[in-house]
């Protein structure tokens, strides 16, 4: 085999690492939480167009406003976890494009004029990113718990009350607690999913 | 700073990575992209429902079948790379969730069974693979050239003649040619994208 990485990360990151279920109390700092950001916001998006955005709750206040919008049992394993993230896209990321991709200067009023354009363009790169926000944290040493069960109109209207975001997904993370992962599930085989012309 | 994972491993994902615009003619063979979706496959998605597909282009016939279908200078980018990435989702990976998420074993017929469910969930959760898939070639030592300027509908059909899979990303990647990066974009601060609450 022929990874750069070693066989540690490749299990810190993939192979080993799991959702978590329910987390321990050790506190996640607003430092380490930039940190992980800093490290995720290399990543690459179209266009540098970086449309995803974190409103992370550490508060028993701020998740009280979360947890009504949860579905089913999202709503214990958010009670367990030191740090929630709600992931949004910003519908109007191309505000940033000028200097965030200054060698297209016509990209913001003219490719990302159209709001179908933009919703359609941030959901993507957003996703992307949440993903690269996944394996960051575990690049940090922590668990994550992503979760989609959710009502997307009630968190929207809760946090983004200007309409300018929209949820993707939420990430409970932390240190795991006891108990905090289900058995594997199977993947599908390289041939299930993959066609090499 | 406590990443879990040392520094030339975070340099390698992250913090020096970036998208590369031309590549060396070293092959890529079919074991090693095997090997990065043996990797990639553990990351999460919601029920383990894993909608990304992969038609990972290999031979200047299969090459030549694409390029018509990108925009600009991603024809010239694509010519000289050793392999080449059409990430898309499977917008009936439902039929697989039995097997998949076994705890619940409703969601295929219920959850499901609507298209435009499916195709919303499809669309995040491939994407969010699409993001573990960028990750795992640079985890191969390997440079990743993710491009979104495309015509979906040409390459939806050229490639996915019956309509089940739809194209999300074409990704091209091998070992990075001469000049192959351009100089790193600015980022957005954590001040502007995050709100701890």
């Amino acid at each position: 085999m022929s990874f750069a990485l070693d066989d540690k990360a490749l299990d810190l990151l993939f192979r080993e690492a799991q959702t978590a279920q329910t987390f321990s109390d050790e506190p996640v700092s607003e430092e380490r939480i930039r940190e992980i950001y800093d490290l995720i916001k290399f990543a690459p998006t179209a266009f540098n167009q970086s449309p995803l955005r974190l409103t992370v709750l550490r508060s028993a206040e701020a998740r009280g406003r979360l947890i009504p919008h949860l579905m089913g049992t999202n709503q214990a394993k958010t009670e367990t976890a030191p740090a929630t993230a709600i992931l949004s896209m910003d519908t109007e990321f191309h505000e940033h494009l000028p200097r965030l991709f200054p060698v297209m200067p016509g990209l913001k009023d003219e490719v990302f004029s159209d709001p179908d354009a933009r919703v359609g363009s941030a959901a993507l790169n957003a996703a992307l990113q949440a993903g690269y926000f996944i394996l960051g944290v575990r690049a940090a040493g922590l668990a994550a718990g992503p979760m989609t069960g959710f009502d997307a109109e009630g968190i929207n209207k809760e946090f983004f009350g200007d309409g300018k975001q929209k949820v993707l997904l939420v990430v409970n993370f932390g240190k795991p607690g006891e108990n905090a992962y289900f058995p594997r599930n199977p993947r599908l085989s390289f041939e299930e999913v993959a066609t090499v012309l």
